[in-house]
């Protein structure tokens, strides 16, 4: 039995950088030529013993995304 | 002058799918190997004229992404 | 290899009510005494195959997450 | 008059843990079995006074919310 | 008692048109010169018995607001 | 060519404060008569070079407004 989310984007990528502050923590992760990065709480961030190098998957719903086009 | 978003999340990619819903329109978009999706309102899609092949953005702030890991 | 998710709010239920729509999907779930909703893309209840009585955990991001306090 | 908010979730607990930061306060609250964290800002919490013990309820869109199944 | 919300961005209107779909319900509402755009669960709106005209209040939490600023 | 996004809450001010924490920054916007406040990366800040006094537009996705009415 497997998990699955229904959270529609789920890039995988590995930790280039990880920042802890007092109560978040900012996680820089390539992904193919992108850098995606997310900011949790600094207790997760140690739950999952988050650390450079890391294989991830960044979770993204849809409804949290925007689009942006250029206009002639 | 250019517009500068505060979001650290900008991903370039092309539209390859647009389904326009009563209130909602929802747009995936290629990304590298990857596929996003945004759920965007039904207006701002056609403010935006989006359709398929469209080069647009996704924009996500970091605050919103979480991560996942495989744990041992 | 169990994956572990960054988001501190994971509420086990079981599914109470499911309403599909166009592009969306809303999903009531029992937790404890609560009844906790969702509101999801409708792929995604199409793919995790949703339906009334099944278990399922809801997720949501502390950054989410408001706090309601009766001032005096 | 009362005022009613739109937010379908809200569930009613009490504060079992409050810790500070320079710009943002986790709080943790027990709601019956489960504990519910949020991420506010530490103005917020300042402004609503919040401390261990005091019963509140926490608010969360419906948008926000994923759904996790185990998959056979 | 005065119900106390941790939200910081509470922007006093009035509603100036309402769109019901399916699932979800669009609701903009006239803020001093602005127009502020909610999208709700139907549900919701009609448990408020939302219509225009109708004061309300837009509730916003702060770490969804992005930042945009004009670069030279 | 402009670019143009599909978040559909634009709102126009000028920055009156701004606080910077160890990983995210409050950005608090006079816009109309209300204050309308950002929690940014510290990062985002740094990079749009934000100081009180700067014209900015504070971006909302309409899926993160919530409606608040008072009933009788």
């Amino acid at each position: 039995m497997a998990p699955k989310i229904s959270g529609r984007n789920q890039l995988p990528g590995r930790i280039i950088e990880l920042q802890l502050g007092d109560i978040l923590a900012e996680v820089s992760v390539q992904v193919g030529d992108q850098v995606v990065d997310a900011v949790i709480t600094r207790r997760s961030a140690e739950n999952l013993q988050l650390k450079v190098g890391d294989p991830v998957t960044m979770l993204i719903k849809a409804t949290e995304v925007m689009v942006i086009k250029d206009m002639p």
